[in-house]
């Protein structure tokens, strides 16, 4: 296979041929040229039609080896399905870098073979597919609208990457109404080669690009995906619609396009791991992307509330709450800084009321007073229309302390509310690009985003964690385990796998007679549990064959007889192999470990409360593995239960350190063995600090080899 | 006390008066006169001011003694503060019905005497007031503007009461800006009078009024605002938006306003259980406003989606799910309905998908086809932006459904996205009270508030239930105690509260011999678990002194010698008073039933997952006692672990009427025993069908007797 070219030449191609290229202004093969035309593109560009001739001023070639010249980066294919293989082979063989399929009407009707023998080809000659089914891609350092969409695209500085055409060429004019330039779009459509993974390592490169906006239904190669997702949010906000959230969302996502959408459960804790800002509809995307391309980054949490009306300030305190912007919060200062600029009867505290006596020259006092102290990093400032405010200044406010914040690199953003002076000023700086929303609950929503990515960013990488296991002594039990056509482990195999991992059971023993059962009880250490084995007796509890909470040597005795005494007696032709004899758990902390090949994002862990009720309180979180200790202690503080483990009602502290090493080993074991599809340790009863974790009990799945692996 | 007046004559004053009057046009006093003047009010109409003269062409009388007439329902005070009780006066000694106290220094500022010394004497005379600290009141129907915000007020359905007066002011601009009308718009302030209940009465009734908006902070009289909003819902869709919901705002709203805002949790719940529509922020409110007063209400829940994007579809689907909206489920129906109307690829599930090949003709047929169908009983129409769409028909074709919707009395909206020229429909629809959004999201949360509202109006009015228990019994308990300055119920009395109210207790017995270890046990029951009794060991598990699971007589003599044993061996000093013999309780449905009487909503009872983890899980619900059968059952609903009593993991069905029994038994005390302030049955372990509840622990507190009663 030859080797694939840079993804860079897709969006700065230096030469571009249109395979089907149309003399008919109403057909796709013109519309693009003529959009190529208009947008500027200053390299070499070819039309391709067997009838020749000349379209827009350009001569038409009749084939894609006609072409002269050897900087053929991109060529566009917009033939009928049909012909398109043919199209593909011939800028293949030409020597064509990258290919966008225009076309419909392979994986997205559920014609897969054709859009694999299309890829196969093309990467066999070094040549990359953008598509099928998809409208193009406008890049703006080509100064290239290569879509079929419309002409007119505002430049800026975001970048978007859909999965959906019609979404996709809607939020070209959307973007614009909304004045949001952007860096580039492109159509994925149904990512029979290039996704989103591709894409975003040149989008995270691109100067141009501040924010990268994703529209995606369904996700293919996730591990590959989580890998570009972590590394790009460290230097880019990457903000991500997904739709399928619902069950029946997915459904309809599912029979839309070619790929299968993930549990969105996993798919929501997995990109907030990736430090990706999921947005949940287009608006509040755009919302997020226009501020985050904007505004200065804050030094430090500390937002600052300036309001003109109390009840608006308290439901920005709780939208901060909502969306995790924290407030600052030093009453001393607070005084200091505002007690010179805030009318009778404001509030000196945060939010800081100045109350409907404000004019503009207040606001003016008050965000000076912010802008030049040090302590306080962002602010968010409010306006309620009041008959004393001095109207006519209100938009020269606004706009000229966001340049002075702008300048002095410190985020604010103003939510304001009233009749028509104030929507003319909301719309005039909207389109100015400036920070004014409508909303309260919208301004701190762009708060929440910006701080998530700070957050993001100064984080200290960290390195993945890996367990050291024998894999290939676990891979030998599933090798047992498939040729005896067993699709799960026994539960010997089961335990040997635990040992395998290093993570303890409960002790237990077999006694065979009363000797026996004080030798295992001792060795074990009291209390312990006692308990019938014999296959006859199902029901053990209620023929007298359980003893609980035994604490010495007097006690074993007891049980140990009374418990043959009984099943002897309730069942005279049971065959009893003698007494299990078990360490006995006490407290309350059973949590559950699971482990997945996840068919969209590959190795999963999960990690919530355990016990018989999992699937009833739905305590759990998940996580794409590789994770690093920190990611690990942001599952755990996802679930509810977690303060179980800090150790409530007066409780010791449990060993988080050894919840954390079982959570790595699943992990580990679910990615470095491919016959085992799934492992579930529940419960995992979780000790005092320093005395580890028990696991009760295991189950494993073992991946289907009938398929060829489960990754496929 | 005189009669009080009917709050119709606030909204519809025969006569008005304003103390305080103004020649100055800078002033209030000046700024309501002119804004009533200019509003048309037809009433008499009697600035008072004792500098006398004239005012804008109306002559000012020098007291309210003065003004001539029987008709004076309105007086608007604007006097400051120190000056307000004597204006007061004046209007009750004259026989005002209703006195509106604009001035703001009372319970605001933490003056609350002055404002109970002025209700006081309003009340004792027949007259009511409003506020103090207000803007004042616009009612369409007296067409009278009398605030000091704008002078500008458009006319229509929609009723506001705000307890923010800076919110309400901005909300009058802002409701023209956005083309809604309003009927009335109500300022509160402190509410030392009047408050929501009592204007709900008039709103609820008038014909002029479709749809009620209340921006809340905090809630003083709960148990009147409860069975206003009860009532009020059947009728009206009453929107609320309350801020303080996070604790940070919490602080922020009390120490705004005079009014404590009670715990967000139990305010959601309450006012759901009302069947209140609680919107997050003022944007949400307005949308679902200008919707729900416009709207025709659905026949059914039947929700068909038109789209000519999948992507956009599928992000309906999902907001769908989120906001309670179930969809139109036919797949036989979808294709005879939407086979011929459909371009090729479209699909004919739900969303229905005419694709990117639509014209505006094409969503006329689907949605002509939608509209003639008596199973669909509403439609989400969407829209992409697409070059082959006749975009010039938009708007028209959009205007003209949603007429025809309306004619047919069937609920429809449309989400549009684009470029400028559906950006220019959607603004002129906007204007003209179209249902059309920039956000599918927006849309379909419009069409949960419809949803919400049409439920709550169909839903079949119940009794509220009442346990018949003997309340004079508990008082006496209640009596001891308080005699005994205690403020919680001893564990004796605890059981002997919980027989009066028939909740059974594990049975349970002492025994102080083997010979009535064996008796308390047989007539207990198998299985029981045993303790000894002893004030001197504190530790009865390490110390030997429980067996569990005890199943016969043999082994109730084992372990009542066990016990005694290993007690005397190991604390040889302690005095042992028996062996207490318990019922032994099996399984794990545990949970916690609670009540108490709401610092602003009165009794309001809890229930949810129990044990020792109720904080930690927090999977309770509230509501407001007394409440029906339904209400209760929503209830169970509301917590994730009600599964538990359906019986999971192959266990029975649960005894949910005994369930239902006690909430309704716990409201009833807290309803009726005013010396109760809190009660909590913990844990409540729910048998299996049939069999009832048993109450392990019950905890009472006792009100506050130094406070003169809880209520205070």
């Amino acid at each position: 296979m030859a080797a694939l070219p840079d993804i860079k030449h897709l969006f700065e191609p230096r030469g571009v041929a249109i395979i089907g290229a149309s003399h008919d202004p109403s057909k796709i093969g013109y519309k693009i040229l003529s959009n190529i035309v208009a947008s500027g593109y200053r390299g070499a560009l070819h039309p391709v039609n067997p009838k020749g001739g000349e379209i827009l001023g350009l001569p038409v070639s009749r084939s894609v080896a006609e072409i002269p010249g050897d900087e053929l980066d991109l060529a566009c294919v917009v033939v009928p399905a049909k012909f398109v293989f043919e199209a593909v082979k011939g800028c293949a063989d030409r020597g064509v870098k990258f290919c966008m399929a225009i076309s419909s009407g392979f994986s997205d009707v559920g014609n897969r073979e054709e859009e694999r023998k299309i890829v196969a080809y093309a990467r066999e000659r070094g040549m990359r597919v953008l598509g099928p089914n998809i409208f193009g891609v406008y890049s703006r350092p080509a100064a290239m609208n290569a879509t079929f969409g419309p002409s007119k695209i505002a430049p800026g500085k975001v970048a978007i990457v859909t999965q959906s055409g019609a979404i996709g060429l809607s939020m070209i004019g959307k973007t614009a109404v909304e004045s949001i330039g952007l860096s580039a779009i492109v159509s994925v459509g149904n990512k029979a080669d290039i996704d989103e993974a591709d894409l975003l390592d040149y989008l995270v490169a691109d100067e141009g690009t501040s924010v990268v906006l994703m529209y995606v239904e369904g996700v293919q190669k996730g591990e590959r995906f989580v890998s570009a997702l972590r590394s790009a949010t460290r230097k880019k906000p990457v903000v991500i619609i997904k739709s399928g959230r619902s069950e029946r969302g997915a459904i309809a996502a599912a029979s839309h396009t070619g790929s299968v959408a993930g549990s969105d459960e996993v798919f929501d804790d997995v990109v907030r791991q990736c430090g990706v800002l999921r947005a949940e509809s287009i608006g509040e995307a755009f919302e997020w992307c226009k501020f985050l391309s904007d505004t200065p980054m804050p030094k430090g949490e500390r937002t600052l509330i300036v309001t003109n009306g109390g009840g608006i300030g308290v439901m920005a305190a709780d939208a901060c709450e909502k969306y995790g912007v924290r407030l600052f919060d030093d009453p001393k200062l607070l005084k200091e800084l505002f007690s010179s600029v805030t009318p009778e009867f404001g509030s000196l505290k945060n939010p800081v009321d100045l109350t409907g006596q404000a004019t503009s020259t207040h606001y003016d006092k008050a965000l000076d007073a912010a802008l030049a102290c040090e302590s306080v990093d962002s602010v968010l400032a409010l306006y309620c229309e009041t008959a004393v405010f001095d109207a006519e200044n209100l938009e020269a406010m606004i706009q000229e302390n966001c340049r002075r914040y702008r300048e002095g690199g410190k985020p604010i953003a103003f939510s304001i509310i009233g009749g028509e002076m104030t929507e003319k000023a909301l719309l005039s700086l909207r389109g100015k690009a400036v920070p004014v929303f409508a909303d309260v609950y919208t301004a701190v929503s762009c708060f929440g985003s910006m701080y998530a990515y700070h957050r993001r960013r100064n984080e200290r990488p960290e390195a993945v964690l890996e367990a050291d296991i024998d894999v290939g002594a676990i891979e030998e039990l599933c090798v047992r385990a498939h040729r005896e056509r067993r699709s799960s482990f026994l539960a010997d195999e089961g335990q040997r796998l635990l040992e395998l991992m290093g993570i303890p059971m409960p002790k237990t023993g077999l006694a065979r007679n009363l000797d026996e059962a004080v030798k295992v009880a001792e060795s074990i250490g009291y209390p312990v549990v006692m308990k019938v084995v014999s296959r006859d007796i199902i029901h053990k509890t209620d023929m007298g064959g359980v003893a609980l909470d035994i604490d010495n040597r007097d006690e074993v005795i007891d049980a140990y007889r009374g418990i043959l005494h009984n099943c002897r007696t309730r069942m005279p032709n049971a065959v009893i192999q003698g007494v299990q004899i078990s360490e006995m758990l006490k407290g309350n902390s059973e949590f559950i470990v699971g482990g997945r090949r996840d068919s969209a994002f590959g190795p999963v862990v999960m990690f919530g409360f355990g016990g018989i009720y999992v699937e009833v309180l739905k305590d759990v979180a998940f996580r794409a593995f590789p994770m690093t200790r920190k990611e690990v202690m942001e599952m755990l503080k996802d679930v509810r239960s977690y303060p179980l483990l800090l150790g409530v009602r007066g409780q010791e502290k449990k060993d988080i350190g050894a919840v954390v090493d079982t959570i790595v080993k699943v992990g580990t074991v679910i990615h470095r063995c491919p016959s085992i599809s799934d492992m579930e340790i529940n419960p995992v009863f979780v000790c005092e600090h320093g005395s580890g974790v028990k696991a009760v009990d295991v189950r494993i799945i073992l991946s289907d080899v009938t398929r060829g692996g489960a990754d496929a």
